[in-house]
């Protein structure tokens, strides 16, 4: 895209409601705005990160198998009465009446609705396990919503939901689900450490936070080194292989983490000191497994292998998409900006033109632009250098390229990376190969 | 995907609940269940319609230079007060309050939202002409919601909002939206004749329908077949070429056609007899010009040429997306069910396994399928080939790739294209390449 034609509205005075600097470098960006209280909306280079983010989150949900659906936003009340869970629900659920005085909600989640989609179709043991996700926008009337997109009450989920025939089969999927979440979020450029969690609303016997660790997270972490430094990406686990799938669970269920809420000291001193780390985390994901508590509540029941009528045992998987983008630059920035990681980055790269106007310098722009317009941000902008420097590291592109009338004259640009700030003078073309290969 | 193991939940009667045609095979083919009146859940094979529908709506948009974001699905009451349509619009608009008592709408549309947006980042007319454009759920709380997704409440909609400095500006940009619209409809498999319209409570000057020809639509339709044979992909229109774009002009605004509402008999009758069209049609897409009504309502103006402040001139542009999907099947099947266009089928190809269990026949279906997993649903269920044969042609799937034990042994499939019923004896890999060239 050309920065002129664009829809990037960057400002250069951080904006006073903005508390965290993930807020703030989402709106001086141009990211998002606020509409309403607790309410966003994506603007184009928001929402290239909201799109790159859901994208891997649903190539990993498929690389274990997961079908995608999508279930609307809003709700029948009586659905979430046969569950028990309407009246329970406290004021975060955003009630509502229709023309008919017929009462809705907008989803907060969708246990129930799935539970129901389920029943109605699945008959018999044969067809399990099936996992069924589905990337949409849930509501929650904080009281008191902040912090940007990291707690805003419309927000962009994707949850995911198992259905097994046994309490094995459940457990081997939670696991799977755990494995894909390890691989989503380095896929994404961060860590998040996989903490034992309560399991709160949603009820149930085992469940996960993943945190990404950041210094303004909400809660406390502490976890042996061991469990964050692993690749999970460079050693692919079969999930369809028991063995390979214990070796896993002895990868991750065997190093000490917990949040401070499930802190454990006498445990916790059993760690080598050296691989003892604290600090903070930002919950990004969440997976309970909770057996039989919404298929029995709502009597949803298939055959089971004896002819016997049985209620599949359910897990649900969440993953905050547009708290992502948020946590995100919590644990990837400096003083100057975002520092994206490549894989979400809104552009692969700036252009750079130092002199806009002059011919050898936009004639040189154009042609570099014209290797990937959809994947470029051009600065065609007629500004002072510094400003164009200022707005890239504001908004965090991995790869910076540089053409200034010398270099133009020399088919040379100066690129720049970023995250390291190295800077290295290249052809042309050797530039191009480097950042349209990242 | 493998259909003994996808959660595409076929049923063999009609539905009792289902009117139209549309409605019934989407509830028979397992696409779509309903959770609420007039809401609905996409299952697997629905959403991939979804997204394929909307996937090319995208480029199409991106074509003309309209930049995407994402607003979100409830928008505040006192936004639509500044336009002086919170009281005037009727109980079609879910009114919802939240729990500060603080009034809410789930956005029926978004003239509102993007004005207002609009006019907090662009400041001067150097930075016109703007088109954004978004793709989200809004709702209309219907009295009588019906005919399934045709007339949901919860509904997928493509709505794009345009920004410039002057009448003929804006004039230009909405000649572009309406090729884009019909490059749109074309790519998507269908014939969508643009009619000029009322503007009714969007408001404006000037106003496009685009109609699906299908026989249960809701209006009348007079046409000039002219105006439907043309190819709007083959004659590629310089959108930046003012010559070119009058030619254009002239193909759409010249040819006679209007829905019954606005049929002028008189010049009707100048049409040649043997080129009269009469017929019915489904609203699929809708344009309007409306100029300065939003801008100078919510007294949102930049700088102009002059110094003086100015009114930006708006158009805004809609194509219903989950209705299309409804919409083309109600111009695209037969009695045995779908007949999905190539470009927006869930799956290229059905490959029907006549003998599951059959050790070549299960071999050869195997390496079919692993020639292209996400696009082939291979259906390998324990079923009769007639039950096979049946959910095929229900399903609607471009290509049926049939393996018997026969052919297997000689290395030979049939193929069958859903459209014509043409089958042909073929080699597998010409049949492959055959498939997956389309």
């Amino acid at each position: 895209m050309r920065l002129s034609r664009s829809f990037i509205p960057t400002l250069k005075e951080n904006p006073a409601e903005a508390q965290i600097v993930s807020h703030r470098l989402m709106l001086r960006a141009g990211l998002i705005r606020q509409t309403a209280s607790g309410i966003y909306a994506w603007l184009p280079a928001g929402l290239r990160v909201l799109r790159n983010i859901s994208q891997i989150v649903r190539e990993e949900q498929n690389r274990i198998d997961a079908q995608e659906v999508l279930m609307p936003t809003l709700q029948s009340a009586d659905l979430w009465r046969r569950s028990g869970r309407y009246d329970a629900y406290g004021p975060e659920m955003l009630r509502i009446q229709d023309r008919h005085k017929r009462e809705l909600l907008y989803g907060p989640t969708n246990e129930e609705m799935i539970t129901d989609l389920f029943g109605q179709s699945v008959k018999s043991y044969k067809e399990l396990p099936q996992v069924l996700y589905h990337i949409q926008w849930k509501f929650r009337d904080e009281v008191r919503p902040r912090f940007g997109v990291m707690r805003g009450r419309e927000f962009l989920m994707k949850d995911a939901y198992s259905f097994d025939v046994d309490f094995d089969g459940a457990l081997t999927t939670y696991y799977r689900m755990l494995l894909s979440y390890l691989r989503t979020f380095q896929r994404l450029g961060v860590r998040a450490v996989p903490m034992r969690a309560d399991t709160g609303p949603i009820g149930g016997k085992l469940s996960h936070e993943f945190l990404i660790l950041a210094s303004t997270g909400e809660s406390g972490v502490y976890y042996d080194a061991e469990l964050a430094d692993q690749d999970w990406l460079d050693k692919p686990v079969d999930v369809n292989d028991p063995k390979d799938m214990q070796l896993f669970f002895n990868r991750v269920m065997v190093p000490y983490a917990a949040t401070d809420e499930m802190h454990d000291v006498a445990a916790w001193e059993t760690v080598p000191v050296e691989r003892r780390r604290e600090g903070r985390g930002v919950e990004v994901g969440h997976i309970f497994y909770f057996g039989t508590k919404y298929t029995e509540a709502m009597d949803i029941s298939i055959a089971g292998p004896d002819g016997n009528k049985l209620y599949p045992e359910m897990g649900s998987y969440g993953i905050g998409v547009s708290r992502l983008a948020g946590a995100i630059i919590e644990a990837s920035h400096d003083e100057n900006g975002i520092i994206w990681p490549d894989s979400i980055a809104p552009f692969k790269a700036a252009i750079l033109n130092l002199k806009s106007g002059d011919e050898l310098c936009d004639a040189l722009c154009e042609r570099i632009y014209a290797a990937s317009p959809d994947t470029f941000l051009y600065d065609d902008r007629p500004e002072r250098a510094g400003v164009k420097f200022a707005d890239a590291d504001l908004m965090g592109h991995p790869w910076q390229i540089v053409i200034g009338p010398r270099g133009a004259k020399a088919g040379m640009v100066e690129l720049k990376r970023r995250a390291t700030g190295e800077r290295q003078e290249l052809a042309v073309d050797d530039a191009l190969a480097l950042v349209l290969a990242g």
